[in-house]
């Protein structure tokens, strides 16, 4: 049996990688990535590694998240040390947790690396502290995008008096 | 003129570190830091930075914001590069906003570097993903703890069916 690193990668910005990001991309025979992830970071991989692009192409099938999960699953249990890059961070939005299910389930080694999550960078980007003092005492992150039904409570919303972040990413 | 770097750290875990911070620690003539960050972080450090513990100890006066603000203004005025470690992610509470805007109005050059918010870390640490696709569609991370009022009003809260974090690092 191999592991598998669910790997958050942070915003885009290569240098917002976390060097546990860095030591597991190394570590790792597979790779999984899609779109949302700067490139450059798959230098960090073994000359030998597989890559293997899971994100969508205009024209070209592109892989549901079960096909996601089963090349996981199959790799692992070959014995390979797979990585599964994931923009910002794996929990926050990006279906980090169905993933880490499906390896729960099955009885895969495995371990989610935190990293610096889009929804709070791309505010410091554009100059606005995610909480500020006597200003604003929360912050909350939405999707904004979703194969199901979207449930949001505006009018609760409304009355946090926080910052809110509505995430497009999914 | 100077240049001040607010960074964030992360959780605790060193590896958790961005190559970004590491850079900008490298380069920093000065550093202040706090309780709430791994002191191995130190270690990358240049030999002669002056190294300034700027937490909370049992008996001992500590530094009010308004001493750090002007350590920091007062050191960038020397020329130094300074910079100023937070635990998590600098703008996810911890002040980071008033740092900002007291070096904005200083006129001094400065940089916030995202870092790895402890309020998201520590859920995956306990094993719980942020947000699950059907299950919880929102994340909101509040302030557990304030010098001044929390408006915090829970029957809103209660709507989002949605993650609450408490965080009570301030």
């Amino acid at each position: 049996m191999g592991k598998v690193y669910l790997i958050g990668v942070g915003p885009g910005d290569e240098e917002l990688l976390t060097l546990k990001a860095i030591r597991a991309i190394k570590e790792a025979d597979v790779i999984l990535y899609d779109k949302l992830i700067n490139v450059n970071i798959l230098n960090y991989s073994k000359e030998d590694a597989k890559l293997i692009f899971c994100g969508k192409e205009a024209g070209k099938h592109y892989k549901t998240q079960e096909e996601i999960n089963d090349l996981i699953v199959m790799n692992a249990k070959k014995g390979k040390i797979v990585a599964r890059l994931k923009g910002g961070d794996p929990y926050v939005f990006g279906r980090g947790g169905e993933e880490a299910i499906r390896l729960y389930n099955e009885g895969i080694e495995f371990e989610v690396i935190s990293g610096v999550t889009s929804a709070i960078a791309a505010l410091n980007y554009a100059g606005i502290p995610a909480t500020f003092r006597g200003v604003s005492q929360s912050i909350t992150i939405l999707t904004a995008k979703s194969e199901g039904e979207l449930k949001i409570d505006y009018e609760a919303l409304s009355k946090l008096n926080g910052t809110l972040v509505f995430d497009g990413t999914v």
